[in-house]
């Protein structure tokens, strides 16, 4: 009897070589012999992809994207022939494919394309011919026949759109920490792994530099609601269930804490208080594709006003040319720039319905002398932005004052 | 006004490294500049290829073609990208092509497809957009959209193929030497360069193992009658010229002298002399692959006769399983096999029309008191078989005999 279709999805470091494809292979050939129809998602080996680009660098500094995508998408066209091959070799029937061959059509927006369809009528065709299906992550191919990558993350999208598709039991995503922590383990000693977690939590979590899942991922399977299992590759042991929300998880006030130290802190002093001017800043940085944060502005003192935001620490040189010649356009006084801060977020559905959440980190944060310079909130957060240094201590008295560790003896 | 199209083909060592494919892109954008709409044809990048083959070798060591080629086929998208990107940063306009992209369509068998139809319209707007093309060599696609590769020297093949369909002017295939030879230049000193050869002459040399283009390539020009143009990547000087047949060319008595050292010799003992026996071993042969090349059966004596035929030398364990099993089979008395051969070829379309080469060729090897131990024959060469540490004096003696090298001066 069919047990239904099981998503597996291996990042660059579980294939970075022959001999991890080859545990790969042994992981997905158990899977299979459970009596699941298995479809493997695999990105890049390792390095592969530095090493690419480092070619492109020696001969342009200024690739057209359209031939980057050329250039990148042979790295999981490897990984998906090798881990065919390690199939083939303990005996299970396998066959690889890239995008184009499963019909993975993005539209045309070279190194960071949005995902149109998939056609299922070939992986599908051949699951029932009892093969184990290995499709290239990260890419996918226009109308036009033009091969386009899906941008950083990439493969986990593939992994989720065809889990959806195929209307997977499960996406599993392999990695390699043991699943989604209350806080990261490297900073908190006794972070204790989450059996379970809601898309939105985890979506917070993820856009918060959680660095489990991209965001991107984690809203596809969000909206059609694919259930998502975080887990090792390198044990049998389960991981992070991510699914919809359940009544029982609105028990837990705080699921997990995280700081984000890849973000910048960018203030334009002055701005003339006149209606519509700080929308122009915004709008120049969304002509150049720079994604803004959180976003501040002070209470007016005479006819300006300061407003603070953050940015990606990766876009700042971006930002400062940007926002320069924005803020002299519309008269404001200067920008300054902050790179020393980090972005602490206290997540759970819990806070929804129960108060007092701000009030004890405010509190915590306080009794730590750790200054608040930013807050933002949402229904299930609350940001602050504080001073770079401060972060792993703020995250672990915070994770302390909201009884997040393992229990002892757990 | 539209000068036509070039297709120009470049082998892996002229795009060994990023130095090395500004090179290629200059010389490409020259051609381009002349007016020429350009088509270039690029194999994967010097040891690329090994690089693919080792990493395979370590997961299995006996790999499916069908993925063999899913994995291969990565070298020369890596090249076209790359190059695309080189003239791009020369200031050309340029676009770069998978096989499948291109629609050149193969048939199934995967590691060494033939070429069944190519589709020109993509190439042919783009070259109306005034880009040049680039299209990876060696690989093509099935109507059922599986990846395949086209088999030793299958650049050559994809070059020649597209030249013809796109009716090209010239197809320029760029080497590492200047030219086709009288002899090879590293035997005969003063080997000399040829302006002009014949198909027919180049297949013979190409399948004698003058290793300047593949015989399977030098097939399609010559059917198609597309012009070749074989010229070094590293200078300007023109190369030779490979055409159908004209009446001057049958002035030349002999046009080059070839000795291949990748063929060995077998020998079956005393095949009992009963019609069909012969033709028993050489269904097994084929059966098993193997390119049989001479043969040669002695006079009968009693009920017997030997029987000598010659194969690749890298088939020569594969032929020792099933020849020892086919004769055998027959009752043949044994096999022997000799591996310290060369072929040594002369080769000119004048011989059709003047007779005594062959009595030259004898008259020379045996003044050397070189022994032939086969010979064979065709309308413009002829082959025999000698002793392989005779191979050099042999070559260096009959480029002597038919007065091929250069004139003192020259």
């Amino acid at each position: 009897m069919k047990k239904g279709i099981i998503v597996q999805k291996f990042g660059g470091s579980s294939v970075a070589n022959p001999e991890k494809l080859k545990n790969v292979a042994k992981r997905v050939a158990a899977t299979r012999d459970e009596g699941y129809d298995v479809v493997v998602v695999v990105s890049a080996m390792g390095d592969t992809t530095d090493d690419i680009l480092e070619l492109a660098a020696r001969i342009t500094s200024n690739p057209h994207s359209r031939e980057m995508d050329m250039l990148l998408s042979t790295g999981e066209q490897v990984s998906v022939a090798l881990l065919a091959m390690a199939l083939h070799e303990i005996g299970k029937e396998a066959i690889s494919f890239t995008g184009w061959q499963v019909g993975i059509v993005s539209d045309s927006s070279h190194t960071r394309a949005k995902i149109l369809d998939i056609s299922t009528g070939r992986v599908k065709a051949e699951l029932r011919r009892g093969r184990i299906v290995i499709v290239a992550g990260f890419q996918g191919v226009t109308l036009n026949q033009e091969i386009t990558t899906l941008g950083r993350g990439g493969s986990d999208l593939t992994a989720v759109a065809l889990a959806k598709v195929l209307g997977a039991k499960v996406c599993e995503i392999f990695t390699d920490v043991e699943g989604v922590y209350t806080a990261d383990p490297r900073v908190v000693p006794d972070a204790k792994k989450l059996d379970n977690i809601s898309y939105d939590e985890m979506l917070e979590l993820a856009s918060l530099g959680a660095q489990v899942m991209q965001a991107r991922s984690m809203e596809v399977a969000s909206k059609y609601n694919v259930p998502l299992h975080v887990r090792s590759s390198f044990s049998q042991a389960p991981g992070t269930m991510i699914t919809k929300e359940v009544k029982a998880m609105e028990d837990v006030l705080v699921r997990g804490i995280t700081a984000n130290k890849n973000e910048a802190k960018v203030t334009v002093c002055d701005v003339p208080d006149k209606p519509g001017e700080a929308g122009k800043l915004f709008e120049e940085l969304a002509k150049a594709n720079i994604n803004v944060d959180m976003i501040i502005q002070n209470v007016s003192r005479a006819r300006a006003t300061d407003i603070s935001f953050t940015v990606p620490a990766g876009d700042l040189s971006k930002t400062e040319k940007v926002i320069e010649k924005a803020a002299s356009l519309i008269g404001a006084n200067g920008v300054k720039f902050d790179k020393n801060i980090a972005k602490l977020s206290v997540v759970g559905i819990g806070m929804r319905s129960h108060s007092g959440v701000a009030a004890k980190m405010f509190r915590t944060l306080a009794s730590k002398r750790i200054n608040i310079e930013m807050i933002s909130t949402s229904e299930i957060k609350i940001s602050c932005v504080i001073d770079r240094k401060d972060a792993d201590e703020a995250v672990k008295s915070l994770h302390k004052a909201f009884e997040l560790g393992r229990k002892p003896g757990k």
